[in-house]
């Protein structure tokens, strides 16, 4: 939780940490700032005490809705510092750092930067820094961040706004199996009431704006059907009709528009009747999901979640990541990992995972097995909540039936 | 242009690029591989051969769609580095890297660094290459990059996608004036049939829809009524019903979906009626504006059309920020800026700028006036090309009226 940042520094070493880069998709600073939405500039904490925002003059207002301190450029003689440089803004931007360092009351010592942007511009910013304000020792961190590790604990607040994602997107689940029970079948062919096909990238258009009316934005959706549903992160093509009797691969993870909290959760649906190998690998991954729910208990490696799981697949015969290291066939990834305000956090649930599931966590569960060259893959997932009674408890709420009937 | 890579790196003395960090809105992955989804992995160009793509087994199929030669991580060894790093994922990607470049057929050199990620990884990892592999030269690029660069100018594949999310998205302007003068007025809250108020919110989800509608996806509209348009970047508030009589600065920049080119273009609506200062200071922006299209010749200094802009409206009584460095109130920003696969490229038209107006250009005009404590602002914006003869073609279509009348 953000309340363990200072221990988490403390614990490092850092006496202050910066968070800079890009305005959107840049997880460290949404976490500081309550989803402040300015383009640029810097967050910078002094281990201890409360962060403060420096923003373009533009954004101070915007900048202010986070409730810390905030300057502007110009309060920081940007003026000045530009003349300086002669006009160079990366070089007047590196004593922008050095003035809001001395701003923040950060005198010297270990200054950790963080934030999402151009490796190309910050790898060389850094160097620049290093020469010009020797007092201070900038650094990256590699493993585990303070921010992965403050993430890995979720508090009430966070709590209820993925609950909210999660149940705004089971709603979206539920209107997309309606959307295309309400479709004909001409022959195999899933068909509109024309009698055109219906398409993926129909189905995908129907699933963006279902989500818009609740509030979240698509961020890549999983839609894959027969040997493309084999790859597990292949979208799926557009213009590919629908077809009975076809295994898809419906992973959809949106998110809060706007950027902010994620919900992640994949179905696997085949259209009117199911091939006996499908209904087979299906039946055997939902047991994989029971598997890996009953084996879960407070305070385990997350690993044993996993290995768990590998063990029941692999006694079904299906090769997985363990008994076939770089296999694309089979059981071929992770059972899951961390959701926030990133799709991908910890813990991580492989099996060579070092992580403990505690109470906080929010995680998917997500075994499949993918087989491209029979034409097909399957997938179920749902994320999950660690309570703090130490129950693992299903925030995704809609049903795992395979085969979805059409009606029209 | 992509065909100028090999030229500047060259002039930059660059042996190689590496292309690492996350999936989406990373502009040189998807610069390089054609829009090639894949979530991480590595994309190494030697100077003067063709890239080379390093991914995760799951997604060779998705990244061959880039035409790309592509290679598993366990074609590399993936499951060895794993073992000799016990284990350490960080540990394991630098020596990737190492063989991905030897893969590559770049045996020693400059090489260096491009893509979107973690800063806080990047920052390190690339002191562990240095040290593990002293036949290279890491690096990162400050200044105008290559990638930058090249991207400086359109080839005709891009201008056609620009031209096409340009035209999409003047038909979402058209249809957001035609949605809000459809509704009725109740003294000077704008009422929708049922008589509730028509809210900055609902508008924002009428556009999202209209977008999708056309293939596009919004990144977080601008739609401020009033003292927030005063704010440049201020996103407006969403409960806010629409009031006739108040300035309202919609930006729109919405993207084809999935990522991939943007369009930039503003506009500035009162609904009903237009106060004496609103219309005053509408008219001198679209003054402005025709002053920066007029002023335009091929191959001229950015600044000087930001310059001619500047005086203009200085002579209007407004402050400048070259008039009033630092100032929040009148025309406090530059006047346009590159747009392509990202919002924001070269050419930078502001009055420091260095940057050449030249044929391929895709660039925004956007002048704007801000007073948010006389409880305005006013901007109007359109994207332009700058073709092979040297004109000057707005891609934007939709036009530039100031007052949109209820209908309702």
């Amino acid at each position: 939780m953000k309340t363990d940042i200072d221990r988490l520094m403390t614990e490092r070493g850092f006496d202050a940490l910066v968070v800079t880069g890009d305005a959107a998709h840049n997880f460290p600073r949404y976490y500081l700032t309550d989803g402040a939405h300015v383009t640029g500039g810097l967050v910078i904490k002094k281990c201890g005490a409360d962060p403060i925002m420096v923003v373009n003059p533009m954004e101070t207002e915007e900048a202010a809705k986070s409730g810390l301190q905030v300057y502007s450029y110009y309060d920081l003689g940007w003026a000045e510092l530009l003349k300086e440089s002669k006009g160079d803004r990366q070089l007047a931007e590196v004593h922008l750092w050095g003035r809001g360092l001395e701003k923040a009351g950060v005198a010297s010592g270990k200054v950790a930067v963080y934030g999402v942007g151009d490796l190309n511009v910050y790898i060389e910013m850094v160097k620049l820094l290093a020469t010009s304000y020797p007092q201070y020792d900038f650094c990256g961190e590699l493993g585990v961040s303070v921010f992965d590790s403050a993430a890995v604990t979720k508090g009430a607040d966070e709590i209820a706004r993925i609950r909210s994602v999660a149940q705004r997107t089971s709603e979206v689940l539920a209107a997309t199996w309606e959307y295309i029970a309400s479709h004909c079948a001409d022959g195999d062919r899933v068909v509109k009431a024309d009698g055109t096909p219906l398409t993926i990238g129909s189905v995908k258009g129907f699933v963006r704006r279902a989500l818009l009316d609740r509030g979240l934005e698509d961020t890549d959706m999983i839609f894959a059907q027969g040997r493309d549903g084999g790859f597990p992160h292949s979208r799926g093509e557009e213009d590919m009709a629908l077809k009975q009797g076809q295994a898809i691969v419906f992973d959809l993870f949106p998110r809060e528009i706007g950027g902010g909290y994620f919900h992640d959760c994949t179905r696997t649906w085949s259209i009117g009747y199911a091939t006996p190998e499908v209904k087979q690998a299906f039946d055997e991954v939902q047991d994989a999901f029971d598997v890996a729910f009953d084996n879960f208990r407070i305070n385990m490696p997350a690993k044993a979640m996993q290995e768990a799981v590998q063990s029941y697949l692999e006694s079904k015969g299906h090769p997985t990541s363990r008994s076939h290291p770089g296999t694309n066939v089979g059981y071929v990834h992770g059972l899951g990992h961390g959701v926030g305000l990133k799709i991908h956090e910890r813990p991580s649930i492989g099996h060579q995972s070092e992580d403990t599931l505690i109470s906080g966590n929010v995680i998917t569960i997500e075994p499949g097995v993918y087989y491209p060259e029979r034409g097909f893959g399957v997938r179920l997932e749902d994320t999950c909540y660690v309570a703090d009674d130490g129950q693992l408890l299903p925030l995704t709420d809609f049903h795992k039936e395979l085969v979805l009937p059409l009606k029209g």
